[in-house]
């Protein structure tokens, strides 16, 4: 893609009104466009990185046999009333009435509506487990929207629900979200920290936050007992049936070609009990059992007649905050560089051909390299406008692709002049560049 | 997949309140289910046929050009009262306050919105043309919806926009469109009938719907002379610069590697003046030019200091209705068989074992063939319950995978029985099986 025909409005300065570095280089960038107060336009720069992390985000929960549904935004009151929560969720809920006088509402979270959506469908413990997933759109209406879209009014999440017949089963699913959220926050190049955490509005008593270090997120991190703490967990099920509960995820994980890496995962949370400082949280994992299925009893029969309230938890990911979480992870503001990760980069590699009037020899050498990494699926932005070197090499810094190719005057038919960002610039052929950046593809 | 783990939650009969066969598929086998009057949340089945359906519209938009953004589903009502629409919309926008009482509202379409982010963004003719599109979530809010997802509230559209420096560049850009559109219900297997058309609340002058020809739409066909004739439109062009035109559709086909099929198109067009009966609308394209513009301010510097306000034309599928028209289009009611094209098919084989208790030999062997077609990427769906044989073909036949297996105890390692859905019986080979799937599948 030409940046000169790309929809990329980039600004000369940081804008003033943006507090935090995710903003800024949004903004800065052109990724989004503010349309109102903590509602924001995705342009096709943010679009794309966001696409990306939804993408990943659907696979790793296809991974552990979630199935994806897409319920609406506009919710009717009633099934909030039979939950209870229609009074108690206070001023964050839109309220909406619509042209009959019916109160409806903007869905903050789905549990009333997937419950409903559960005890219509299914009746026998033979059809559980079940884990139900949606990626849409939900809206809180923030007293004091701010940093962006880190705390937005409008914002797009993922939202699991898992039914299990029991507490055992069921803290099984919680613990397939665990795991399976460890996993897509790595393949985001994210180090996620998980942290027992407050239930907040959606309740129950079994909670954990993940969380991104960085200077500008607004989650308190515990530090006293309510620790996430593997040992003291794992004590507690052991007393039930441990063996059991082992012999499952061995099941698990042969099913998805994928080892449980114990020891890896205990580091991951020992980590959590050395933790003092403000996070980023972009997932947060709850189980709540009958909160919701009794009141709306959604139950299930039981092997001997007997029926059973269903046992329910539910599983969040902030997709649209975590474009500015991988910002505040990745952005070096000082310089004003981004470097994204491979798996969610809007182009895997920027051309800068220096063009100079009655010259285009720089930029057919471009688009020569452009066609052949295309072969290989390799994304290309070239910035072929005719502004001087160092304004070229700002804009694609702030743009992010993690490679860069520079042509000059110099530049000779066989060796380009490559790099990944922040490190040194390398003379290579093209065929040792595609190795380069597919190996890294790979990886994610 | 095996149907006993998915969540398809199919009903044994028709059910009542379903007026018409789309909407009494999607009851019948569990692809949607009503949340409140006019708004439906979308399963498993109901939800991947869409999601297909949504990804051939964008590749299409992509294909000529067009670049994908996202907008979001509230708007403030500054910009409805900018372009002076606020007052005019009428009932059918859903109007909502926020905590703070500020006028928002859902939207119902994006032309106000789109044309903000455009004059923040574009400020000379020379980034024009631009083509933005995207895929959301609107509301309408329908005095008496029915039909299901037919005549909803909520429903799940691509717009795209199109921006121009001359009334002729626009036609260019809406031409494009037109034909893309052309191509795109060419992949799912639909007819559409490119019809003049009322400009309703979008206003402008020149407008066409496509229309899928169904005993259950709604949209009025024209039979009078406003009814889209190619000649009479080339002639007014001709006189501009049609050759101008021409060479900027050669340029634009051999950019896409496709070739302008004039006769073929002349030929679809030519059929509208046969058309004397009710269809299904499921697109609608408006020229507008500046309607839009002209109240918003949003105007290019062309060369030589002056201003001009931009050209404007927007351009909707409906894409959550394209998953009833295909139905409408392609179910036997009668005898209670769907049969989706292979490029939006939930899945593309379903299997059936004849199981027997105690002899799971049929289920082993649908394992096995699965496992063969899926390392070619060919998605299926396994009954392995223990019902009977015709009451799996009848399910199998409502869930609409086009191609069937079933394996008996007489199946044996080597031929399987192999039905295209409508065909008669084959015993094939599995490499032949994949074959013949491959070839559809490349089809489209």
């Amino acid at each position: 893609m030409y940046i000169s025909q790309s929809f990329i409005p980039i600004l000369k300065n940081n804008p003033s009104e943006a507090k935090i570095k995710s903003h800024q280089l949004m903004l800065r960038v052109g990724m989004i466009k503010q349309s109102s107060a903590g509602i924001y336009s995705w342009l096709p720069l943010g679009f794309k990185v966001m696409k990306k992390i939804e993408q990943i985000v659907r696979e790793e929960q296809n991974k552990i046999g979630a199935q994806e549904i897409l319920m609406p935004t506009i919710q009717s009151s009633e099934i909030w009333k039979e939950s209870g929560r229609y009074e108690d969720y206070g001023e964050e809920m839109l309220r909406i009435k619509d042209r009959q006088d019916r109160e409806m509402l903007y869905g903050p979270t789905n549990e009333e509506l997937v419950t409903d959506i559960f005890r219509a469908s299914i009746k026998s413990y033979k059809s559980l487990p079940q884990l139900l997933y949606h990626i849409q759109w939900k809206f809180r209406d923030e007293i004091r929207p701010r940093f962006g879209i880190m705390r937005c009014r409008e914002f797009y999440m993922k939202d699991a629900y898992s039914f299990d017949i029991s507490d055992e089963e069921a803290l099984f699913s919680y613990n397939k979200f665990f795991l399976s959220y460890l996993k897509t926050f790595k393949r985001l190049d994210l180090t996620a920290i998980p942290m027992a955490a407050d239930t907040g509005p959606i309740g129950g008593n079994l909670s954990h936050e993940f969380i991104i270090l960085a200077e500008t997120g607004e989650s308190k991190i515990y530090t006293d007992k309510r620790i996430f703490d593997l040992k003291s967990e794992g004590t507690k099920l052991e007393k039930k049936s441990l063996e059991n509960l082992r012999k499952k995820y061995e099941e698990f994980y042969s099913v998805t070609d994928e080892k449980f890496n114990k020891d890896e995962f205990e580091k991951k949370v020992l980590e959590t009990n050395r933790l003092k400082t403000k996070g980023i949280e972009v997932g947060h994992i709850f189980y709540f059992g009958d909160k919701y299925s009794k009141p709306m009893e959604a139950s299930v029969d039981l092997p001997g007649g007997k029926k059973n309230f269903v046992k329910m938890g539910s599983y969040g990911v902030g997709v649209s905050r975590l474009v500015g979480a991988i910002i505040e992870a990745k952005y070096d503001e000082k310089n004003e560089v981004m470097k994204w990760p491979i798996s969610v980069a809007p182009y895997d590699v920027g051309i800068i051909p220096m063009i100079n009037k009655n010259d285009n020899s720089a930029l057919e050498k471009a688009n020569k390299i452009n066609f052949e990494l295309k072969k290989d699926n390799i994304d290309v932005i070239i910035d072929d406008t005719d502004e001087n070197f160092s304004s070229k090499i700002k804009k694609m810094n702030l743009i992010g692709a993690p490679y860069q190719i520079i042509i000059g005057k110099k530049t000779d038919s066989d060796l380009i002049e490559f790099k990944e960002v922040g490190k040194e610039t390398q003379k290579l052929k093209i065929i040792e560049i595609i190795k380069i950046i597919q190996e890294q593809k790979e990886k994610n």
